[in-house]
């Protein structure tokens, strides 16, 4: 136990802090001085957003996102195709293609993977609730966004099985070069699915 | 201006979060998302530890340093040595020095240093209150422990001369190998200095 360097408040602020991903015992030291000498800039105002998120903040029952509201402002949002849902492992997953602008339609965060190592069946998941929205007569489309990892083509392979019962059609995400990637520094994988699913110039 | 991912509370939550030293935009959202899920563990935790320290932390009148009471805990213990003054750039210097358990003395924190390139000259740092405290006639050495880089320096040559007025010994810290270093990767200023400032074995 090293000694302590300030009063219990800050030892506690720094404790706090070094438990979110990415900040260590010694960023979040340097986080927590940061933010007492920015008090009225960034000390102050976290708080209050802190609290406010904490009560404002809910599970989405309909797709599984985060957000203030629930349903959430995609799954409530008229706008958006209804012939098509997105699947995503995770609300990173749907905030990153959001971020994309790739996805007219709607979300579907699972939750997580299978995975046999980690004892997660698929009772763990949010398929369910999947099942019953694909099975909606004016969904034509399951897109499986699930990352490229062995347990994420698991539950890939899983959710096409229990899809085909709902009589939609399931498709995933393209394997092949990333924009802006050298071939020279990619897989052997990534490039024979690029060669694979070549596509017309 | 990317397309919003989430609520404005979260949103606000995920920009205010990128401020803090060692967070980035994509971090900044994982630890959102990583404090939206961990709500009752973490979030609710750290609204009140954040409330808490806005009105708790203070400046020691004394030392310059933060603490939840005026004067800090330091300048406040009686079983400190009211002999030696320790200066330092920063709180974090201080917090690394209490962590290292190396001063039995009191402490001085300048707030920055001597930057002709910023702007920053004598009446800019916590000098005078120093002065008057080394001064005091029970206090006979000042330790200097200002970072070995260019302002650091400059700032420990004028502080030397401002503290010869108050007739103290004026210290600073030894240059010289790191502890676990390896001789081989070390530059050749701190070589030298270590070879120069060499001890009996």
């Amino acid at each position: 136990m090293p000694r302590a360097v300030a009063g219990p408040e800050i030892e506690r602020l720094i404790q706090l802090l070094a438990r979110l991903p990415g900040l260590g015992p010694r960023s979040a030291r340097r986080a927590a001085l940061h933010l007492i000498r920015k008090k009225d800039q960034l000390l102050m105002p976290l708080a209050a957003a802190f609290s406010e998120a904490s009560t404002s903040v809910k599970v989405c029952t309909s797709c599984g996102s985060v957000d203030t509201s629930d349903p959430c402002a995609i799954c409530s949002d008229q706008g958006r195709d209804n012939s098509v849902i997105v699947v995503v492992e995770d609300v990173a997953d749907l905030w990153a293609l959001e971020r994309a602008e790739a996805v007219g339609g709607r979300y579907h965060v699972l939750g997580g993977t299978l995975s046999a190592l980690d004892g997660r069946g698929p009772d763990d998941l949010n398929i369910a609730k999947l099942v019953e929205r694909a099975s909606d007569e004016r969904v034509t489309e399951v897109i499986l966004a699930l990352n490229a990892t062995v347990e994420g083509q698991t539950t890939a392979h899983y959710l096409t099985d229990v899809l085909a019962r709902a009589g939609v059609k399931v498709t995933r995400l393209a394997h092949g070069v990333p924009v802006g990637g050298e071939l020279d520094y990619l897989d052997e994988g990534t490039l024979s699915a690029a060669i694979r699913q070549r596509t017309p110039f």
